[in-house]
């Protein structure tokens, strides 16, 4: 049968590491997950609450496409109480997943063939939606004097239609301080380039204030999620901030794409907003963990690491161990028990020679999982 | 700030009779809803158990991207249950809602500016999200000689890259028997065109029985939910069955465009499955319904319908009575108090002469609509 080439995207790296894991512990073996992305917790408690009673009172159908009017207003409010800045709940739109937002915005910004640009190392899915989407992504490789972000001048040559940005940053947990935000929207702004801020991991800074685009202009397409800080990945709902002309055109390509985000999701959200003792608990473990890696990775031989300011992620320059991240996350897999995730996933050039370690899940397993990478590394040898 | 030509899809014309709907109830008018598609019942009781008790014991983060094995296991025994037919678990992908799945056909096999043909009458968003996806969506007018189904001369001399069919239809509430699907598909395959079977509504079907397209061939895509049947439009959760080589493809574009379709309601739809009982309840409803439309539209004056072999749809020529159906359903909607849809929705060419009845919602609702639109009719004049 046909099939496509556009349909036809890059596998992820990880999916290999992963699947060797499960076959080991299958096996009877106890391996640390440092590969994962997401919270072990679950949604809030009072979020799981909210809808277990809504399922014995409601139908919980379609919601209208921009998502529960309510929801729509609380998370107008968080940027109020998150950065001081009034947004109308009108600009605002739930979505199925930061997934389902970046679908609606390439859409509703490019036609097929244009150009979009993202630093490496940054999120694959960025990559592989443009292209599904048949658009053309542009790797911009970022430097470690810019904390491997990308800034105006790694593009000022290069015709371009977008741009897009994570900050705090996967894999590298990086930030971009204001001035840094800002001299990027205004470069785009004046070249006509749309500007996409994917502030997912907000919530889970630990150096200095986070930014939101939304700080410095309204004309962004700024995203996010309850995946990361709420803890509801596997909820797939997130949201959107459009400028005021584009809510039309958002809400016309949502009710067709989607129809709506889960009404379930959208229920657990409005709870999850308001559920502040329990989401600083979850930080809390995040914090430690944090603390327990800039000390441990070093004492592995993990000295290169990119400034680990937001997220639950560290990012190691590993070139002086292997030009194979792949190999070499293979055989820490096997002699350390330790799950990590090659580089090649973030950055198809250098990723040959960096490794993600993730420390989203308990303390126990970090502390355990420091003390693998530090036997093996001793033994390896550097 | 830059926008697309293609994210600029058309509106939902039904959208303003739900908005003058919600404005007539707001100033104190009780309305009759026959202009919703989706089922007034919750998700079955023993689903929503399933999910309250999931909440306490698990942290429901991202599954797999293809979705749970056991649920992708237990909707491959469907289609032993349903048709006598094997099929593969591998080949079935979980997910989110068939608007989920629309979009990862339409990107794994056409690429950009390539042309897929729809019936006239059709569900509108086949239309937008191929338009969005930056492909051609060629309109066939159907006949009621065909039951308002495509058939394979309606497209012999047209260059094209493929057809998606729906049976039962919506808003036409028509079937293909087994001739009909399987010649379409035939033409299809001779001429290396995609073939897509939206079977959303099977399950409630009246008259003969409901055919798959993996009756006939296994180089088929087919496109289904749990909206309908399984009563659970605002979960999102759907699934498709591709042939065995087209499965890599998928999940790679599943993992980078949506991660996964919603946990919460995949543990829901697993148990849904079982529900035999109250499902049944549901659609006694419907055919009670269906009964009472049968009978009570002509008396109305609406006596060119289409055949209402499934779905919960009435389509009706009413081209006798106006040129207009979209002042002709606000008329409706002001004098007699009933929310129909307009054809323009469904048939940007023949639409302006017809109307779609949805008999989804409880049957007082139905007996009051059909009395409320004889007694209009015979004012109006016909």
């Amino acid at each position: 049968m046909r099939s496509s080439r556009r349909g036809s995207v890059d596998p992820f790296i990880v999916m290999d590491v992963m699947e060797a894991a499960r076959k080991a512990e299958k096996a009877g073996r106890h391996i640390v997950h440092m590969e994962v992305g997401q919270p072990g917790t679950p949604a809030p408690r009072a979020a799981r609450k909210a809808l277990a009673e809504a399922m014995e009172t409601e139908s919980l159908g379609y919601t209208v496409a921009l998502g529960l009017p309510a929801l729509r207003s609380r998370i107008a409010l968080l940027y109020k109480d998150w950065y001081g800045v009034t947004v109308d709940p009108a600009r605002i739109i739930v979505t199925p997943g930061s997934s389902g937002a970046f679908i609606l915005a390439f859409t509703a910004l490019f036609e097929a063939g244009e150009k979009v640009a993202l630093g490496e190392p940054g999120y694959p899915s960025y990559r592989q939606i443009l292209k599904a989407l048949d658009l053309v992504p542009v790797g911009l490789q970022t430097s470690a004097e810019n904390r491997l972000q990308p800034v105006p001048e790694d593009f000022s040559g290069i015709d371009l239609d977008g741009l897009i940005v994570a900050s705090p940053a996967n894999p590298s947990g990086t930030m971009l301080n204001r001035d840094a935000l800002a001299a990027l929207i205004k470069a785009c702004q004046a070249k006509n380039m749309a500007f996409i801020s994917d502030e997912i991991y907000h919530g889970i800074q630990y150096e200095g204030r986070v930014v939101s685009a939304l700080e410095i202009s309204d004309e962004v397409y700024v995203i996010n999620s309850f995946s990361k800080y709420f803890s509801m990945t596997g909820w797939r709902v997130g949201w959107m901030v459009v400028p005021d002309d584009h809510v039309r055109t958002i809400e016309r390509l949502a009710q067709n794409m989607f129809i709506c985000a889960p009404h379930a999701a959208q229920v657990a959200a409005l709870a999850a907003i308001d559920c502040d003792d329990e989401l600083t608990t979850n930080f809390e473990v995040y914090a430690k963990n944090r603390k327990l890696m800039q000390d441990g990775l070093p004492k592995a031989g993990f000295t290169k690491i990119a400034p680990p300011d937001g997220a639950f992620y560290f990012y190691a320059d590993v070139s002086a161990y292997t030009d194979d991240s792949r190999a070499f996350a293979a055989e820490i897999l096997e002699k350390a028990g330790v799950a990590v995730t090659p580089g090649m996933d973030f950055d198809p050039v250098r990723g040959v020679g960096t490794l993600r370690f993730s420390y989203a899940r308990s303390t126990a397993d970090i502390k355990e999982g420091l003390k693998r990478l530090q036997k093996f590394m001793a033994t390896r040898g550097r």
